[in-house]
């Protein structure tokens, strides 16, 4: 039996379990790379792991996320980002280089590479063959340290891709599609694998517009083939060396099979709030629009711009429409104006950013309260654009020129008599990066670490002991999100480097005295009904109840990623049922009456909890082996640090 | 006897009293200009005057300040700005356009022309023969509506200026020179008159500098004559038809004169954290800098990032020196990309921002902790740039890309054997704005106002009573600046069109329970030094101590435009000698001993104030009948609103 090219990617990379669908296997990761949000406590982690540098081929560190650095706190970071990255052997993309899927695709991404990216649009390197997933940042710091990253082997659904993208109809718009066919949740623990004849009719640059978006499907990463196409981006990225060829077997079988015929898309667009509510373009043509956004690490690339800055040449947006331009690489910016289109976009009234994540995450940008923005990025999530209430619309590039030019969205195809079709072009050549904004590791700047005052230590859990007690500091109902546990809102994440801080807002939105109260009680557990911790992949959800001693949760059942993240911090994920749940009182103390230590270690699947000294009932722990070990370890910090002072013993 | 040419303007435009020093005029104002944190207060008070449509020749409202939009409410701003210019035939500057001097002037700057700006660098224009003062956004909006602007007759200095400019010295250096010897308030009611044979030496843009920065000198204003260095300045602007010829008459007599051999002068710097605090850079070389920021109304204009562009042409700025270029406007920044310029200084290195004011007021690329910035800006008042103990050097164009290059605070002519002086070069023809982004008042988007949810009423105060009294609710040290009492910070300023939220940060910057205490006391006043009220124009300072109830302020001196808008929001500027000022304890009970009101309406010079009922000390309150009439009345929007009302009701 054939295998896929993921199976391929995987076998090639694997030290631990075998490849069989559900089951945990563990893999060797090549290359990683975080950004501003996520790398600081990444790279406080990999400090308390005790190496002296990293072991991945390639490590990447950006700073894109609040390029603007609007605030001390965020600078400091940047700066200590800086330090980490040349004290440890990382490259470093400063602030104002560029969106980290971007930067890294254009110097270091390679097919057949594993990539590892505390962000979840990581699976953009599946453009040109490379597997990327997307985790949390103390996944990234152990990869770092050389440990392997453990996955479920996912489902690989096949997507064929037939005939040719007609005129004004891009890459946008083939996962649009998907997205309009599939939902959110379609993708989840699954591999989009794209095969067939329509796949040598998109460039490398258009199949990484696909597998970027891939993640709102929810999927685990997407991937196209390595072929001559994409030999054609290597050479002209002047990386020649860095291609390989790499397919799937001719006999592969999948999963999953899905065919998109590209020769009967026509230009699409997601209407708010979901990346999934997606309509053709002419079915919401003529909404007003106060604001339309080109870039993102969708589709921010100099191919993404170009057809923008041909649509708008000789021509100006709308009056009430403001339009910006936020390149996804300085490279790209760079280009476009030695190329002449950013003096065309400015005369055509365009601002032009510093290449930034920026207007994404709503850091910039922010729509006016009841207006319509339209953009190229890849979420629109409520309330993602910084507005709560916001009317976010996703499309491709000529959409979002059009729609500029208009004033209203509009389908480029209705301006076509007097709009020609840009068409698909590469630069004639990639500008490498400046030395000074991507900076090597032989080339860093620092002694050390520097850490501003805002920047602290990342606390560490002892191992579980045998006794486990403590007060059940709050009860919550069901749906807890991780929004409730820690807010990304701008007030409370300039605190992300510095857990005593940040600790304080936790779950502050369910009871303001909650984190002083846990602070002062030296221990205790939380209490929650069905689906604990659902939303973001955040760690600091697990991270801050930590840092306030919370010790287990106890809930009638808990998110998937969330759950993952308690355990990572060696909290115990702790399932009651509905009688227990509606029997335990806010204040209780709750004591678990086995060992906890040995019951977690010896596989028990069940413990019992004695409350108030009164009764008792049964919980549930729902962990494998390796989850255990993390767990009598204190969190995977802890464990991996052990480890690897194991391991340099032995040497 | 002759005339200056401050004279000579000022008669031109006389409506009110006799052109004698320190007597007070009220003058015709041919333009007004606005920006984004004083134009929405502006535009406000502009409605509450119940007028249809602005009176002036050529009315400006830009949004330049939070050009990165960081919150809905300022992109709800925006919007409001955008409708209100267009309600009432202003036009208007889109956010990414520019900042409002440099966009006014490249646009509608004339000579002879007198503008009023709500900006403190509104003397901008005087580089080119303008008459440009800085006041509050009040004045502006009345003056909108056709009201003369008042001022007392400055005196007029002579500043002579001999000799020409060596290499890799500039305009700021003579302006530096200026601070240097004179501090920070030799200015106050004094406009600076430039002669002298260096005049003609100096092109109308490097004037433009000089006057910008006259600002920092504590001058109403600055004025430069309008010769064939300004035609050639309009001929290339394409706006030969605005330019006339003025001069001041061979024999005018000036109140003091000052003279600058242009040929001594050497590249300067200004140290943290005043902009007085001069001294030659090679005094300060080696000094390792984190930051270099090029750009601002003074020094962000073609003429001054292109050499910083030739400098860096082919370079790359040093490995630990963040270098941002922020445009001065989108004009300046479409000329550079059709040059070649932008390419190369990305190439470089540097970020390329939309053009903005940006960091100069914190509003993004906020300096690390414990880092040294150094910016081509002209304030570096502690704590302007976001970053409270922060270290901002002030600094030619040229001696800011020495630095980036050198990564150490750097005399160009140090780097002469390998860097060639840029020299002075205007671009070949200025481009003219796009229509999108200046948006005449013919072409005006909206319908009427709109108005986001942040924007509330303007407030009004009642008319004086006869008691004024209370508790000395804060005692303040010399040199409180305006950034003191209300920041312009992200996070302050995004509640200017909100006075009951802004009030919360009133003066937070000195004492943190100060805005509480002050809504809590229902009364009292505010005891400082000297120059109480130095820096911005910004009336919100002196609007949010109203809208907090304070009633007066006890000072042994104010800032002049602080002053002017004290008694513009009915706020009794109360001067006291320095024996009272030390006698006085914060929480003392201050009772002015005569009826208020009518002290205030007979032309009382001097009040009694009693303390704590135990001891009594007099007051000065200097303010000539109109202002006098305005304290009556509550202050200038209650007054004018009532004198429009009467002169409709006469018509």
């Amino acid at each position: 039996m054939g295998r896929t090219l993921t199976e391929k990617i995987l076998a090639d990379h694997l030290v631990d379990g075998d490849i069989e669908t559900g089951e945990e296997i563990g893999i060797e990761v090549d290359q990683t790379i975080a950004h501003d949000l996520t790398g600081t406590m990444a790279w406080l982690q990999f400090e308390a792991l005790g190496l002296d540098e990293v072991k991945v081929e390639v490590a990447g560190q950006h700073c894109d996320h609040q390029t603007y650095q609007p605030d001390f706190k965020v600078s400091d970071d940047h700066r200590f980002l800086r330090s980490a990255a040349g004290t440890y052997g990382a490259y470093f993309a400063r602030p104002g280089t560029g969106i980290l899927h971007q930067v890294h695709k254009e110097n270091f991404t390679a097919p057949g590479k594993t990539l590892l990216g505390a962000d979840s649009h990581t699976p953009t390197a599946g453009g040109v063959g490379s597997l990327g997933i997307g985790t949390g940042g103390l996944d990234v710091a152990t990869a770092m340290g050389g440990a392997p990253f453990y996955l479920d082997v996912p489902e690989v659904v096949n997507v064929r891709l037939e005939g040719e993208l007609p005129e004004w109809t891009t890459a946008k718009d083939v996962i649009l599609e998907l997205l309009r066919r599939y939902s959110v949740k379609f993708g989840v623990d699954k591999v989009f694998e794209y095969t067939g004849p329509g796949v040598e009719t998109l460039s490398a640059h258009e199949r990484t517009v696909i597998t970027n978006m891939g993640t709102e499907l929810g999927a685990t990463t997407s991937i196209f083939p390595s072929d001559e196409r994409t030999k054609e981006f290597f050479d002209r990225l002047g990386r020649p060396e860095d291609f390989v060829e790499l397919a799937p077997d001719p006999d592969a079988e999948y999963d999953d099979e899905i065919v998109v015929d590209l020769s009967e898309l026509e230009p699409l667009i997601a209407c708010p709030s979901m990346p999934d509510n997606v309509v053709p373009v002419r079915e919401v043509s003529g909404i007003e629009v106060d604001q339309v956004l080109v870039g993102s690490c969708t589709n921010g690339a100099y191919e993404d711009i170009l057809p923008v800055a041909k649509m708008l040449d000789g021509r100006e947006v709308a009056k009430r429409t403001e339009t910006i331009v936020a390149p996804a690489s300085k490279q790209a910016s760079e280009m476009l104006a030695r190329d002449g289109f950013t003096a065309e976009l400015m005369a055509a009234g365009v601002s032009v950013s510093e290449a930034t994540c920026g207007a994404c995450i709503g850091a910039g940008h922010v729509p006016a309260s009841d207006s319509v923005s339209v953009r190229t990025f890849n979420r629109n999530f409520e309330g993602r654009s910084g507005m709560e209430a916001d009317a976010v619309y996703l499309c491709s590039p000529e959409v979002a020129a059009a729609t500029a030019l208009a004033g209203e969205i509009t389908d480029p195809r209705d301006l076509a008599a007097d709009v020609e079709e840009p068409g698909f072009e590469y630069p004639e050549r990639y500008i490498g990066a400046s030395e000074s904004d991507l900076i090597m590791p032989d080339e860093a700047v620092d002694d050390g670490l520097v850490k501003g005052p805002n920047i602290d230590e990342v606390p560490l859990k002892d191992p579980l002991g045998r006794d486990l007690s403590g007060p059940a500091l709050l009860k919550m109902p069901d749906n807890i999100t991780t929004d409730h546990i820690i807010p990304a809102t701008q007030e409370v994440s300039v605190y992300r480097s510095n857990v005593p801080k940040l600790s304080e807002f936790t779950l502050k939105r369910v009871d303001e005295t909650f984190a002083a109260r846990a602070a002062a009680a030296d221990g205790g557990v939380l209490v929650a009904g069905e689906n604990y911790g659902q939303g973001s992949s955040r760690e600091h959800a697990a991270l801050c109840p930590m840092y306030l001693g919370v010790g287990a949760v106890l809930a009638q059942s808990f998110a998937r990623i969330h759950k993952s993240n308690l355990i990572n911090f060696g909290l115990l994920p702790l399932t009651i049922d509905e009688e227990t749940y509606e029997r335990i009182d806010q204040g209780d103390e709750i004591d678990i009456v086995d060992d906890a230590a040995a019951a977690v270690e010896s596989g028990q699947e069940t413990l019992t909890i004695r409350v108030d000294d009164d009764w008792e009932a049964t919980v549930g722990l729902d962990a494998n082996e390796r989850e255990r070990e993390l767990l009598a370890a204190g969190g995977k910090l802890p464990h991996t640090r052990q480890r690897f002072a194991d391991e340099a013993g032995e040497a």
